[in-house]
């Protein structure tokens, strides 16, 4: 049959990331394409009792239905520990489970867009985050940034020209892809400007918890004092991807409607995976656990810059960020990462190129690398291939 | 803040039977206003087996992200066993994991309707798929059932007259909330329809394989020959729903939009469940699982069924389903359920209003029971409350 679509799936496209991962898992290829935690972090251990616990002791409630905005041990814990810990005092009531951040940002896109409405994001901006709200067809304002993050002179003229801005879409901590982070007084600075505004801001930040040095920034939703910071969380980062579980911090205006559209999406996410979370985290230290994280990921960026130093030409430059997973490379003005990328494929390096994280297209000269998930030994040998191609070219 | 939202949230209301719930998770409320499986049926011990294998030897790749299609062991068995029992030939590949059937429903919301778009559905239908659907706001045509659910002739007036019909939504056994289930025939006549007027089926179909007698009908999708029919299952029904594991049978051409709105929507469902599903129904026979669950139910169901002739008053007349979790009470002409609701509240029995299962309004007069997650005792007298309630009116 010739099935007739909707309008807006003409606007989605595949995710060039998830179709490159598949291109790089042949395993003699060194990928710095995915955005993927190390698994060898992964709590296996203590997931393993925790796991057995939840089945032995409370094993008909685990597989059952639970309540849509989900199950209260964790959010209570989510509000105590997480939130507080990024400097937002708020209870269990303002805290509310997704399948993950992703499910975050999509609900945020169909709670707030309608057809040619106005996103303003970073410049580059998250792929997935982007292909999210493209789902509602709206228009994407790209701000563009400097060392400290979006330019906020720039995003005050986008919210003075532009009233069906709908939302101002942000990742503060060592974004994705540039690695870069937004300074404490830009954070203050974009609050007061989505209140005078009224544009309310959707903070994503996987990455706020996994800072290599210097002191931890507190929130965007910190300075929230009229309600208009929409925070979204996830265990991704710091705990197991594959469980699928992230949360939503906001005031209960708003948060109510979250609640509502994930009803009629998915009814609730995973009642066990819940239970296991909040075990997890009554019974274990995450902070530990994510100060394991942080001083693996901590050599492996500081190996990977320290190859790339050394590898790479002049002519490139290239993002410290200060956590994290990624670091942002640009080239050289007219060259282009996608071409390079079919040539580094076959010297077996990848990376993503940058085209796609620009929601309006253009910027072919740059492309991001992760290190998270790469070993020392692939880090060297693939910083090097990658140093070769880009002399050669 | 005073958010400003998108047109959509306007048609996105509450779920009438989740605020229920609640309402009814007072003690002493005996409440047929679920749609919960029964937990004690739940197979926890050997869940407890697979979960605690799964961590142990595979424990990194449980806990790491995975494709969006979902792991294709599960994909396998799903089209193998679960496929092959409702009448279909297919291979993995037309198998796509979701997050419950939920969220097959809200995808395909996504995937055909614009604004204004016309849905076909049984009148009544199942209001999560209703709510779903609402949210990518189109309108909705009601065709009548009788004993043997859909009434073909209006479902082929209703195609002739609207050129804009995205979709025929059907339930064709056990319907929810009706207890109704599609004849064979007319299953064979709504796929020559669906081919005729070049409009696809989603057949929902949660409780097919929950037949308490007689022989189980070949689903909808396999009289399907020229791929219009997209099938959604689920495990919530026959294994466990905590887990939100379900799944979309459809071809290709079809099915790989399903897996784009997946990677805007939440990336990927659970891997660690996926796992755990996958090798339970590697390990143990599901089949014999439903066995045990088709006995329960049928003597719950011919309980409620005896205790309804005895009890009800002789304007009521009710469904006799032949399987599945529901049956559906219709009382007279003028008299009005959600009212009798708040009387038979007082007197500590619960049910759903039918009026919310009727997308364009009307039909006050009905109400569904659920009999699944009812003990024996509570069945007797609940139904003997209720009853005495209908008499008084």
């Amino acid at each position: 049959m010739e099935f007739r679509l909707a309008e807006r799936m003409g606007s989605i496209k595949a995710s060039e990331i998830r179709e490159l991962l598949k291109l790089t898992e042949q395993p003699d290829i060194i990928s710095f394409a995915g955005g993927l935690p190390a698994p060898e972090l992964f709590p296996v251990e203590e997931f393993k009792i925790i796991s057995s616990e939840v089945i032995e002791k409370e094993g008909r409630e685990a597989l059952q239905y639970t309540t849509t905005e989900g199950f209260k041990p964790l959010r209570k814990i989510i509000a105590e520990q997480r939130m507080k810990a990024s400097g937002v005092n708020v209870s269990e009531d303002n805290i509310f489970i997704t399948s993950g951040s992703q499910q975050g940002l999509d609900f945020s896109g169909r709670i707030f867009l309608d057809k040619n409405d106005v996103v303003i994001c970073e410049s580059p901006s998250y792929l997935g985050a982007l292909n999210a709200f493209k789902a509602y067809m709206p228009k994407f304002i790209e701000i563009p940034m400097d060392n400290d993050g979006m330019i906020i002179e720039d995003l005050e003229l986008a919210l003075k020209n532009n009233p069906n801005v709908k939302f101002i879409y942000t990742i503060p901590d060592f974004q994705n892809p540039s690695g870069k982070t937004l300074s404490l007084e830009r954070r203050k600075r974009m609050v007061e400007l989505s209140e005078k505004y009224n544009v309310p801001i959707i903070e994503d930040n996987p990455y706020g918890e996994l800072r290599f040095e210097g002191e931890r920034l507190p929130s965007v939703k910190s300075f929230d004092r009229a309600g208009s910071v929409i925070y979204l969380g996830t265990f991704s980062k710091t705990f197991c991807p594959g469980l699928r579980l992230g949360w939503v911090c906001a005031e209960n205006n708003i948060l109510s409607k979250y609640i509502l559209v994930k009803q009629g999406a998915d009814l609730q996410s995973s009642t066990i995976s819940q239970r296991e979370t909040a075990l997890f985290m009554e019974r274990y230290n995450l902070d530990e656990h994510i100060e394991k994280i942080k001083s693996v990921y901590r050599k492996r960026r500081d190996l990977m810059i320290k190859m790339m130093e050394k590898e790479f030409p002049d002519n490139c430059t290239f993002t410290y960020p200060q956590g994290g997973l990624f670091t942002w490379v640009t080239l050289e003005e007219g060259q282009n990462a996608a071409e390079i990328l079919e040539i580094a494929l076959k010297d077996k390096v990848a990376f993503v190129p940058g085209g796609s994280f620009f929601p309006n297209g253009g910027h072919p000269n740059h492309f991001r690398l992760n290190y998270s998930s790469s070993s020392e030994e692939q880090i060297i040998e693939g910083i090097k291939r990658l140093g070769k191609v880009l002399k050669s070219i």
